[in-house]
């Protein structure tokens, strides 16, 4: 690896461009702000996406899948919801090409207009709660608890590969409940369901909490969301939980009979993660060699790099990285071993490196002769020379303690980023320096946008879970119930 | 069930209409064309998305996802690939609505107005070649051997549920080969991964073949097929498999270095199989009762129903249940127990009929005291009363059984309902019966339209597994080198 890449301290967006492509996990396509995701990066979030599926079945809820086109009538009837979404949408107007007559190539058929434009789904609420609409008459309709993986669109002017693209593949959870209480309650056990997922298979800590007013999803009543810090200091929202109330319902006039046969709107919730989550990732646990991957999300957990001079020695030190193969795969461990005679092993190295990869072993003649194996820890990059006999049960190990010291690491790193603060001439000072700021805020939307417009911080959330302690706003001096998180963000 | 069903008899078109609703597995939306996959018929979607996905990497694909959109362009750098899918495409022309000035509501902006359209596409392999182009230099680079699944839009007048729809759900494979014959082999090793799946899992026998130059793909030099036999004797073409020659790497110039460093354009084939197998699935087996699943891909392999009076009743039979449904588990068997109180046995009966729930367990006080289980099969419609103990095994084999029975069910309707004709006079006094005919035809373009004129059949395929038997076209009386397959078809 001749090329000399940018490191996080020099230019850390350069560096998280950079390394998307060094690690082979997606490009730019020429279509704007659309992505092509590689077999590489496809392959976490093919992990991800099975591991947050079997999340959703077994707290109860099913896949679905409804229409790409929302009617542009549907977007409009809820008035919130319309005003987020308008904005930032692609348009189908027509359904037909033809051979332009003076041959001059292929153009849009004019006689082929649709009498009602279609949206492409920036998100599914209102095509979703037009079909709930016949599916629920009475309270034994209730609960209905769907999920959908799909593609959504939303027309970003500035695009970032994973962060934020026209294009980006997600799940979206649609509920609906005969009453608020239960519809609270799912908004939170979801919420859950992705802090879960966030800290023990991301290694990513994250805080859980609820969005100001003005930063909730439009449509909502409340938004949830769980929040994470980057490497850089800045915040990544890595989820959201939305309580809907009957917002929906009376768009689309959903209404069940409840025990009693009195009609009633019916509550909502939507949730959803995106393919952003791979962004979080890699900005979480990378550093200037590239991607670091933990082991529960890592495509690759080992590979292997034979050293060898002759066949006779690739033969012997293949046997043996093929019997531990055998081994591993019966445990469930993903192991490649790369004999590949076309490159070199520091070549190898460097590429495995580059990609995350979070254990690599290596054998030359003299490990084999000696009963050893080199074992490399991406996390740490230290390296050890252990026996053979019994590297496979050192590997389980090692994959756990790997996946484990990542998520402290990345704790450590934000409790040491995360800071109260009590004046806005101290905020001021700190806030470029990246981190959470712990900070009293009056609760009015003018101070949160003013604060907004000086620092470009906003308010990432109102914390679930903390002991509330009241105290004085930094910007006007009026009174604060609790102290809510500050932060730049992505 | 108190609603009267029309049986397959009585018109097969509104049996299959009324089967999906019944079974609850999709419904039309209201955005003309596209269809609401149900939980219940999503999940029957996944377990053939997940045994298809483990195909294909164990044959050596990987994954990876391309844009939703692309370039009008594109679209028109093959002209043969153009031609087919300019008529049938959804849009893009504008990426932003705005509110009326007069009030009325939202309208399209038309300030913002793309440059150039973007067209939903209706398949990928332009807006994949054109990512291709980057990454082939050298014959190191090849194959590349990708499948994505998607959806994808094409824009049909006259739809019919799960088996022609604007929207569909597909998976397509995508891969780029050094040579021609390394590309004609993957196009027959993908062929027989969907001939084994449509056998084995499906229980749908299918004729592998050839498709005439008329029958092609749009942009193919061959295109291979899986067609398979409904219920009524037309053919549905079940999956295809294209060798695409150079053509795309053509209009995209993209060339890759040989080992001796000369320049040329990469071969190609792509294939794909979509959410129309469920329309297969249902087709080939289901009865006047309602769907009919293979075990193979059931969501719910075994019901269990409780007929009780007492609480105390409903105990012990559940207890027994419960034993059994951890047995299952530990099978891997999907085992349902419905103990819903608002239901009645008879009604459950006639619901899990209606959804092809293979085997169905009863058990009623009666039972309980002697050690015995009422056991149904789907498939035969037949009933045993055995023994408790053992009803573990017991389920196994009749599972297996099922499966088993399904196929060869299938395999006998289609070989009774294939024939050889020998007069272009006896052809047409049987087409209208349905069923496959095998029959000489000159290979000429006009007789085969001529055909498909007279009669609405089509040549599904020349078969590729025939012995080749000379003789002369039945229409014209001119040679014909081997028989061909004619039928109506979906």
């Amino acid at each position: 690896m001749a090329q000399k890449y940018v490191t996080r301290q020099e230019d850390y967006s350069k560096w998280y461009n950079e390394l998307v492509y060094r690690a082979d996990l997606a490009e730019h396509s020429d279509v704007r702000g659309c992505m092509v995701i590689k077999p590489y990066g496809y392959a976490i979030w093919e992990k991800m996406r099975d591991i947050l599926d079997a999340k959703f079945k077994e707290t109860g809820h099913s896949n679905a899948y409804f229409p790409l086109f929302i009617p542009k009538s549907y977007l409009s009837k809820e008035a919130s919801h319309v005003d987020g979404f308008a904005k930032e949408c692609a348009v189908v107007t027509h359904y037909r090409l033809k051979n332009a007559e003076d041959g001059s190539g292929v153009i849009v058929d004019p006689a082929a207009k649709l009498e009602e434009e279609l949206i492409v789904r920036p998100t599914s609420e209102t095509i979703i709660w037009n079909s709930y609409k016949n599916w629920i008459q009475s309270y034994r309709d209730l609960p209905i608890l769907i999920n959908q993986w799909a593609n959504v669109v939303r027309w970003e002017m500035r695009t970032r590969l994973f962060l934020r693209t026209a294009e980006f593949l997600w799940q979206e959870g649609h509920t609906a409940h005969a009453t608020k209480e239960e519809a609270i309650k799912e908004a939170e056990l979801m919420l859950d369901v992705y802090s879960d997922f966030a800290e023990n298979y991301m290694a990513m800590p994250v805080l859980k909490g609820r969005k100001t007013e003005s930063e909730r999803f439009a449509g909502a009543d409340d938004t949830l969301c769980i929040e994470a810090m980057m490497q850089d200091g800045k915040a990544l929202q890595a989820g959201t939980s939305h309580f809907l109330g009957q917002n929906f319902a009376k768009a689309f006039e959903v209404k069940f009979a409840d025990k009693e046969g009195k009609l009633e709107y019916v509550w909502a919730t939507s949730w959803g993660v995106s393919t952003r989550l791979m962004g979080a990732l890699i900005m979480t646990h990378s550093d200037d060699e590239g991607l670091v991957l933990p082991p529960a999300l890592a495509p690759i957990q080992v590979v292997a790099v034979p050293i060898h001079r002759t066949d006779e020695e690739l033969a012997a030190i293949s046997e043996k990285f093929d019997q531990l193969s055998k081994a591993l795969k019966a445990r469930g461990i993903s192991f490649k071993y790369d004999s590949d005679d076309n490159k070199r092993p520091g070549w190898k190295f460097a590429e495995y490196e580059a990609k995350g990869v979070p254990l690599r072993l290596a054998m030359g003649p003299r490990d084999l002769e000696n009963g050893k194996v080199e074992v490399a820890r991406r996390d740490t990059k230290t390296k050890e020379v252990i026996d053979f006999d019994g590297v496979e049960s050192y590997i389980v190990t090692m994959l756990d303690e790997i996946q484990k010291n990542l998520l402290q690491k990345a704790m450590d790193f934000r409790a040491s980023n995360m800071k109260k603060v009590d004046t806005y001439q101290d905020f001021k000072e700190q806030i470029d320096n990246g981190g959470f700021f712990l900070a009293h805020w009056d609760g009015t939307k003018e101070t949160e946008s003013k604060i907004k417009e000086e620092t470009q911080a906003t308010i990432r959330c109102m914390l679930l879970d903390q002991e509330l302690e009241t105290g004085v706003c930094m910007v006007t001096g009026k009174p604060s119930a609790q102290r809510v998180v500050f932060a730049k963000a992505y």
